[in-house]
């Protein structure tokens, strides 16, 4: 039963442009179509829950590319496009009611995506392993990964890789709770 | 001719905790007593520029670390206590006359440290190397690294090393001005 974090970040920890904007993720050259270990990661996951934003967000690339639930987090949204019945739900509340009920209905390992729900997670201590991808850019400006906190989490280092000489790849796991 | 950043912050970007405090940096195990690899890197400095935060916290310690010049950049400070004479000089104004005029006396090398005056180099992009050493705690709130930039920029990472599994330290050089 593990919540993870696996996101990129500029080096001043923006995560997008403050207009969402992705593209400055595609700049850092790719040669071998390396997907920096994601589908390794993807693997052990059972459910994705995101926000509002990066919900659509996904939706405006015009192709789902999860191949697992995903649960959208939002008081705002009204409902799931149709197309994506059966892919993505709707929920809201708080986030250890929605970790319990996710639990409840089998999914162990849930994968937090966007920049509020991941927030949201840590201002609760219900992520336990942080896996952060630092490109080599600063950008001044954007939707930050972190938020205030009332108490700092220490974190164990696990690992830290490097992809084409150029990202910075650090797993982490909550310790000291 | 390069000016350095050499800092460590929290995961998510933190120098100092909002009263400036230091200590959850030493709560790293370091058994060995590495210095980072710090000794290795004021050995190419030739001076250092701080603010007067900074400035101020390394007075408080008692004992005055540096065996380089260091230049104390500030607008409000009226004078440099006077045991300090010789080690350390105050200047302000424009970052790019400081660094014209440090350069004319003979400082190739700059040190710049402390969150705010990093900040205003970074905003003239007047940073030519950046070494940051991550903690693997979340703090919450703090001081920042990095503040708002008008424009992105791009850097190439160099190297990337992990101490004592627990600390890492990347080292990026401008790239594409």
């Amino acid at each position: 039963m593990t919540n993870y974090v696996y996101i990129a970040t500029s080096l001043d920890g923006y995560i997008a442009t403050s207009d969402g904007g992705l593209n400055w993720l595609l700049e850092v050259p790719n040669p071998e179509q390396s997907d920096y270990g994601f589908a390794e990661f993807i693997e052990g996951i059972d459910a994705i829950v995101m926000g509002r934003n990066t919900f659509e967000t996904v939706v405006s690339f015009g192709v789902w590319p999860y191949e697992r639930p995903v649960f959208v987090l939002s008081e705002h949204l009204k409902e799931i496009p149709g197309n994506l019945a059966g892919k993505a739900e709707l929920t809201s509340g708080e986030v250890l009611t929605l970790v319990q009920e996710l639990r409840r209905r089998g999914y162990e390992n849930l994968y937090v995506d966007g920049g509020l729900t991941i927030q949201s997670f840590l201002a609760v201590d219900m992520i336990d392993e942080l896996i952060i991808t630092r490109l080599p850019v600063v950008l001044g400006a954007g939707i930050p990964l972190f938020g205030e906190l009332a108490e700092m989490l220490q974190f164990e280092h696990v690992g830290t890789e490097v992809y084409n000489n150029a990202l910075v790849k650090s797993h982490y796991v909550r310790a000291n709770r």
